[in-house]
């Protein structure tokens, strides 16, 4: 870690991405624009960070198309918001004091103003991306939707759509510590189905980009069953799992990254019957659901800690340097050749 | 109640429905066929029921037709499989004995052989139809999926699809005596919405059928959300349930009967993303899950005998007598000409 600069230089603006066109399938750099504006001025009940890492996130999309199904859109022209990590310099809120360290949503930008409420502080010494990743909303996404919006359970069958990305790859090294009996995963490309297995504690992950039958592969792989899917996919890998759920499956809905580039409303599953026939269910969550709670945080972090210390965590990040990389970096989340959880790192 | 009739007498033959060509849509009477066939011999472990009442449920219809996403189908030229009511004739299981009266899965027919674990007893003395309505599946069925499976609290705003039919009927009355803030019906016309009104608890109801933006109805009836679903219907009515569910909301999947006549597998809600926006959950249920289990049948139950006892109970059956009503009385689930909960009842 470099030597704190908690002020705001004589001189320095404020560099930020905007969206300036709606991507139509997926992002493309030419979407957004790098634009100057003033530092801004925190109002009570805020903080001003000096941002050190932009975390790249594929559900960032959801608000830059349309709406519609999915979210509000982002307006043409406004900052793009995501997680960050920064430096408190300037407070207005007596939780955050000059210096401080913690992570949020912020926006693509050399510095965000964020709600004190919603900032998570982490300690200075360490590796402060680790707070954006497997202490942060990758391990808290994988453990909550994993123990407590799926239940997993010592025994159980998993299925994981988006195997070898952030999530997943935490999902899979979660439910094979927890005692699953099997956890197979579904990922595009060999490169990604490999890692998978050798890396993130899957037996078997199946590629979805392959010349093969994918739903034949998933029967043959959990022959009795599914009974805990963590899906961060979607569409026709959403239905696959609820096709092959067994009886009181749970399905941990946790993005949709086949959805996010369509241009309007696609088709859901077509088999939700399944879910009466073998009395299953389908939960959405949100991470953002579980931050503000201090305790909750430290007992879902508990299993990555004891994976953490016992040196047998496997975490991808794939770190691109400077606010310039943004557009890059994010695009690079949908034609798949980032090498991990990307995370934009400002000097 | 008629004197009992415990034995089958010296050359009574078993008539029962059997099905004789797929329904591709609605089903139709001419779709089975009354066959005879010698009265069955309980194997170890089951009973002969003579049936006293047979209940028309819209469910049968999964299995008449081609099953694929639904259902296994039922044989062709095999009885017709549904809840019934009877009198135990004789018994090779020691849990029943000769003259227990005694619901549970059997056939459209005169008997019905089935396993005792699968079959519960009632008392002799009352209203006999009463244990296949509002103390057998129906009761239950409402009872399960508006407590346990979606967890319906006081203040929740409630959405009940099918409002008017068995179960939504059921289902309406148990969320308002339960303190629900605000209960809304979809049901098909003008009169089974003036009924949802009148007599099942609704504040509302909406007719899917009437000339009018069912989606704005909704919206308009329910600003802030809906807490809780029961689906009966599913479709584009789950899809606008799903599309009006509030943060924390809860489905509770319990029938689909817009797709049971449908030919193969039609398209799901195009809105799960809601789901993981709202952090809702959607869980399919079946009654039988819980039949075997006396206390928590009695448990479940106990709502109802509230209402019952307070004399506050509507309860709506629409009897038909005689075995050869059976085609007639289960089209007629399909076509809405039905005036409530059809049973027939066998002499």
């Amino acid at each position: 870690m470099s030597a704190a600069k908690p002020k705001a230089k004589d001189g320095e603006v404020n560099r930020q991405w905007v969206l300036v066109q709606r991507p139509t399938a997926v992002p493309q750099p030419a979407d957004f624009a790098l634009v100057e504006a003033a530092i801004p001025q925190p109002s009570p009940g805020q903080v001003l960070l000096r941002n050190r890492y932009l975390a790249m996130d594929p559900a960032i999309r959801n608000v830059l198309g349309q709406g519609g199904a999915y979210a509000e859109p982002l307006p043409l022209g406004q900052p793009v918001r995501g997680m960050v990590l920064g430096e408190v310099v300037a407070s207005d809120d007596p939780a955050f004091a000059q210096g401080d360290i913690a992570w949020g949503f912020g926006t693509w930008s050399d510095f965000s103003c964020a709600a004190a409420g919603g900032l998570v502080r982490v300690p200075p010494e360490g590796d402060l991306a680790m707070h954006l990743h497997h202490y942060g909303t990758i391990g808290l996404t994988a453990a909550y939707g994993l123990f407590e919006i799926a239940g997993l359970r010592a025994g159980d069958t998993v299925l994981v759509t988006g195997a070898a990305g952030a999530v997943g790859s935490m999902v899979g090294q979660l439910a094979r510590a927890a005692g699953a009996k099997r956890v197979i995963g579904i990922a595009g490309g060999p490169d990604k189905c490999a890692r998978a297995v050798k890396s993130y504690g899957y037996d078997a992950c199946l590629d979805y980009k392959a010349d093969t039958d994918l739903a034949a592969g998933v029967a043959a792989a959990l022959p009795d069953g599914i009974d805990v899917v963590f899906d961060n996919v979607g569409g026709a890998q959403l239905e696959l799992a609820i096709e092959n759920i067994a009886k009181n499956g749970r399905i941990a809905l946790c993005g949709m990254i086949s959805g996010y580039g369509a241009a309007g409303p696609t088709p859901g599953p077509s088999n939700l019957w399944n879910l009466v026939a073998r009395t299953a269910g389908i939960r959405g969550f949100r991470v953002t659901d579980v931050l503000a709670d201090e305790a909750r945080r430290q007992a879902l972090l508990q299993p990555i800690a004891q994976l953490l210390s016992a040196g047998r965590l496997k975490v991808d990040i794939d770190v691109r340097d400077g606010l310039e990389q943004v557009p890059t970096a994010f695009a690079a989340l949908f034609d798949g050749s980032n090498a991990g959880r990307l995370l934009v790192r400002l000097p």
